[in-house]
C-alpha cells in the first residue's frame, strides 16, 4: 500500500542506512547525480573500468546503468556490472537515455536487457516507447510526447521483461501489472539537465532499502516530486532550481509529500 | 542589421523552436553547457561514440565541437560529426579550447578544420591567435591577452577558412569581413569555468534559428552579455554567478539587452 | 611556522600569481574542481591524452592526480604526467579516491607511487589506511572511520614515501614528521560531492606558490575550512552550500580564518 507514510518510511531508511549506490552513468550528470544522492542521504560511487566494476558493484546496495554518453568500453562495463548485480541480488535501475534517437542506443539497451534483466527501467515517454518497440525517433532526451502515450509500451515492456517501468514527465506513471499515476514536481525541472537521471538514481537508492521495486520506484518519484515542487516554489529560474532541489531533498519532510504529491491508480 | 530587436528576435526563435544542439564537448563543462542551452530554450544532446555520432548529428539543428579534454577516439568522432553536419547543412561551431597550449591541440584543430570547414570558430585571444598561426603559447584556457591582440589573427583566419570568427574576453569581437565589437557581461564570468564554452554553445543555438552565422554569433554573444551583466548584478561571487546566469538566460528580456549590451563596428 | 598570517600570505600569493594547476581528475568533480580553483584565484586546466599530457604538465605550476573514475588509458597518462612533473620540480598532489574499495584502485595507487613519488597525498581515513597498507575495505568515498584512526597509517606512509600526507574529515591532520590538527569547515561539506577533491586541488594551488609542501597543505586546508565554515553559515542545504563555498573561497578574508579555523600540534 502506497501512502505518505510509506514514502516517508523509505526516505528515513535511506537517510539512516546511507546505501551505497553504484552509478555507471553519463558524463553530463555525474556531478548532479552524486549531489542528489548525497542530498537524500545515500552514498554515491561512480566507477566504470572493467577491471573493477564487478568488485565495486558487489559492494553496492543498488546499481544505476545510464546510457546517456555511451561508448564501447562502457557498454562492456555496464553488462558486467549488471551480471554482478544480478548474482548478488542487487537491484538494477536502467535509464535508457535517448533510446530511439539512434539505432546504437536502441540496440544497446536491447542487448543489455537481454543479458541481464533490470529491476526497474525509467525513461521519458519516447524512450520507453523506443525500448519497447526497438524503434523510435526521440528528439534528444526531451520528449514532446505526453507520458500517457507510452503507457501501452510500458505495460508491454514490463510484462515481457519483468521490470517495473517508470514513465516520467509532467505526470509520472509506474507500471508493473498495476499502474500508478504520480503528480508533483515543477515545470522548471525540465529546464535543469539530468533531472530524469536524478529520478533514476533515487529509484536505485530507494530500491536499496525497500524489497518491493514497485513501491521503491513510486516512493522515489514521490520524494523527488515533493522536493521538486518545494524547490520550484523558491526558484527564480533553472539555476536556482537545481540547487534548491538538492536543499529540498536534504530537508525533505513528510508534510511536503502531503502538500505537493498525488498518487492514484491510473 | 544588428539591433536590439534582431537579438531579441533570435532569442524568441530559440525559445519557440527549441533547436536540438549536438555537443561533442569537454567533460568539465558538459553539465553547465547543457544547463545553459536548456536555460535559453534549446535542447542539448551529448554523444560521442563513432557508432552513433553521425546519426545524432543528422537529427540536430546545430553542432558544437569543443576540444577541451580531447583524446584520440573523440577526435575521430568530431571529424565524423563535422562531415555529417556539412552534408546536412547543419551549422558547426568549433571551440578550440587551449589551442596553442600544446602542439596536440593546435594540430588537432588544424586537422579538424582542414577536413571540414566550421561555420563559426569561437575562442579567447590566445586560442584564436594559435589557431590562425598554427603556433602559440596560451596559458591554459584563460588568456591574459586582450581580445584586440587577436583581431588580426581573426581576420586572417576568417578570410582563409570562410568561418565567422569570434574572439571573446572582456570585450568580444565577431569577425567576418566586417568586425563588430560587443560589450556587456561581468568580470565574474571569468571566474566561472566554462563561460567561454557556454558562449560557443549559444552561438550554435542561435545559428540553428538564423541563417546568417555572423548575425547569429553576434546575437548569441549579446544575449549572453546581457544575461551575464544581469547575473553579475545579483551575484555575491562565482558560485552564485553561475546559477544566476542560468536564471537570467531563462528570464532574458529585451530591456536587459538595451541596458547592458553595446554593439558597434570596430 | 603556521599562523593566520602564513595562511593569508599564501591565499594572496595564489590570487596574485594565478598558478596554472593541471588536473587529471575524475569526471564527477571536474566542473566543481575547476570552479573551486578559479574561485581561489588559480587557473585550472584539465587534459588527459597521452599525446599532450607531458606538454601540459610542463606548463603547469602544480599537478593533481585523482583516481576517482580511473581506467587504463588514464592511468598511463597519470604516470606520464607525474614523471614529467618530477622532472620539472612541479609539486604533485595524489588523491587516492576509493583506495581500498577495489583491488584495482589500491594497486593503481601503489603503481603510480612506485613510479614517481607524489609531493602530497590527500585522502579520507579509509583511503589513507588502504594506501598505506595495500589493503582495505572503504565504503565508497565516504569514510565512516574517524581521521584519528588513520594517523598511524599516515605517519608510516609519509615516512616511507617522503610525501606530506593529509587525512581529511571532520577534523583534518597533516602529517610529515610533525602532525598538525586542523579544525574548521562545516558538516554540510560532506553532503556535497567532491569536497575532498577540492581540498586536493587547493593543496596543489598552494603548493604552487609555497616551497614547503607541509605548509602549503596546512594553508590550503585552513583556507578551505574557513570558506566552508562561512559558506555553511549561509547555506540552507547541500545545494546552496556548494555555491556559497565558491563565493566564500573567492571572497576569503583573513578574519574568517581567525574566526573559523584552529591549527595545533596533534
Amino acid at each position: 500500500m502506497i501512502t505518505v507514510d510509506s514514502v516517508w518510511s523509505d526516505v528515513q531508511q535511506v537517510r539512516d542506512r546511507g546505501p551505497l549506490v553504484h552509478n555507471i552513468t553519463n558524463y553530463v550528470v555525474m556531478n548532479s547525480t552524486a549531489n542528489a544522492l548525497l542530498a537524500i542521504g545515500a552514498a554515491p560511487v561512480m566507477a566504470h573500468a572493467v577491471q573493477e566494476v564487478a568488485d565495486m558493484t558487489a559492494l553496492a546496495s543498488a546499481l544505476v546503468i545510464n546510457i546517456g554518453t555511451l561508448s564501447e568500453g562502457w557498454i562492456e562495463a555496464m553488462a558486467l556490472a549488471m551480471r554482478t548485480a544480478a548474482e548478488h541480488d542487487i537491484p538494477i535501475v536502467l535509464d535508457p537515455v535517448g533510446a530511439g534517437a539512434t539505432a546504437y542506443r536502441t540496440r544497446t539497451v536491447a542487448e543489455l536487457m537481454s543479458g541481464t534483466a533490470p529491476t526497474i527501467v525509467r525513461g521519458n515517454a519516447s524512450e520507453i516507447i523506443a525500448v519497447a518497440a526497438g524503434t523510435g525517433g526521440t528528439k534528444g532526451v526531451d520528449s514532446a510526447d505526453p507520458a500517457e502515450a507510452a503507457l501501452e509500451a510500458a505495460r508491454d515492456l514490463s510484462a515481457r521483461s519483468g521490470a517495473v517501468v517508470a514513465v516520467t514527465g509532467e505526470v509520472d506513471y509506474v507500471v508493473d501489472g498495476d499502474v500508478l499515476r504520480i503528480t508533483g514536481g515543477h515545470p522548471l525541472m525540465a529546464r535543469v539537465t539530468g533531472t530524469g537521471c536524478t529520478a533514476s538514481a533515487l529509484c536505485a537508492a530507494f530500491a536499496a532499502v525497500n524489497g518491493s521495486p514497485f513501491a521503491a520506484t513510486v516512493h522515489a518519484l514521490a520524494a523527488l516530486g515533493a522536493a521538486g515542487a518545494a524547490a520550484g516554489a523558491r526558484a527564480r529560474g533553472p539555476g536556482t532550481m537545481q540547487l534548491h532541489l538538492y536543499d529540498e531533498l536534504h530537508a525533505l519532510e513528510s508534510e511536503q509529500i502531503v502538500r505537493h504529491v498525488g498518487v492514484a491508480f491510473a
